[in-house]
């Protein structure tokens, strides 16, 4: 499928929806559980889409789209959610995510941008060269992939209680 | 974490939902698309959920629970809802999974199934002995098992489309 911005803007606008459908009403054991070791619970999940949302797409857009002349971006921090998710609930990051991402798809649709414009290009500081198109359509990608991993971090947590469908639950084996 | 019932339910209750946040709103380009083959589309996925509603999860509960000497399942057919599908909408069969699920989930809780119930065994054509338990947690990785799918399926529409970022985002490579 060709990038365009308006199919992107479906799923963009879906997933505050959608996350606080998988979410809200799940108790502790499901909301903060991983898959061991370092890795990711669903509220660590969101808070890292909500320092996206202050961080990554548009910031990353407006440096390309701007008359800087060395358009590189500032590399990402994986790991600012668990200070900045601190004290918060999962409520509060939901409603957080929600506000960000509309006011983000809002200024997106305000822009308009042209075929020129999603061909301009901006530095990756571990990728190199990037188009708005690329980093608009990996936005797409990261939001899907995130509900994915959400998924199958609360699937994992059956892993031991499913018994022999072990084989046929592909999710529990990733 | 330990199968409980009442754990189980609050991610059994919340899927109709997250499928409706997830798909209600996106264009055919996205409901249709596949990753290629024979693979599944969202469409077909919430044709096939619809199907374990009607013919797995409570049915094979109910052979467990029967006095019938011989326990074992009517073998599952994957490929159904290609023709029960057929000339449905996609909003047509969320409200058809939502209802159904709605129905068994209310028979579930009536049940108020005691550990010993849960530890009752049943004959699967192919997995051999498996227990009311088992049976049940599988539902519920069976649920994020497809939401990972759905996620997973649409992003890669756009993997040709990421640029660089491929690498990076891993649901592309799945």
């Amino acid at each position: 499928m060709t990038y365009k911005v308006s199919h992107a803007l479906e799923i963009l606008e879906q997933t505050p929806k959608t996350l606080q459908s998988l979410l809200s009403n799940l108790s502790e054991d499901w909301v903060y559980c991983n898959e061991g070791g370092e890795t990711w619970s669903a509220f660590d999940v969101v808070g890292h889409l909500i320092h996206c949302e202050n961080t990554d797409w548009i910031p990353r857009l407006n440096i390309i789209l701007s008359d800087a002349e060395h358009k590189t971006f500032e590399p990402f921090d994986r790991f600012a959610q668990f200070e900045n998710s601190k004290g918060k609930t999962l409520k509060y990051l939901l409603e957080e995510f929600q506000q960000l991402r509309a006011k983000n798809l809002e200024y997106l649709k305000s822009l308009q941008l042209s075929d020129n414009e999603l061909s301009l290009k901006g530095n990756h500081p571990e990728l190199g060269e990037v188009s708005v198109k690329e980093l608009l359509a990996t936005w797409v990608t990261h939001d899907l992939g995130h509900i994915a991993q959400i998924s199958r971090v609360m699937a994992k947590q059956y892993k031991s209680e499913v018994g022999p469908w072990v084989k046929y639950i592909s999710i529990l084996n990733k």
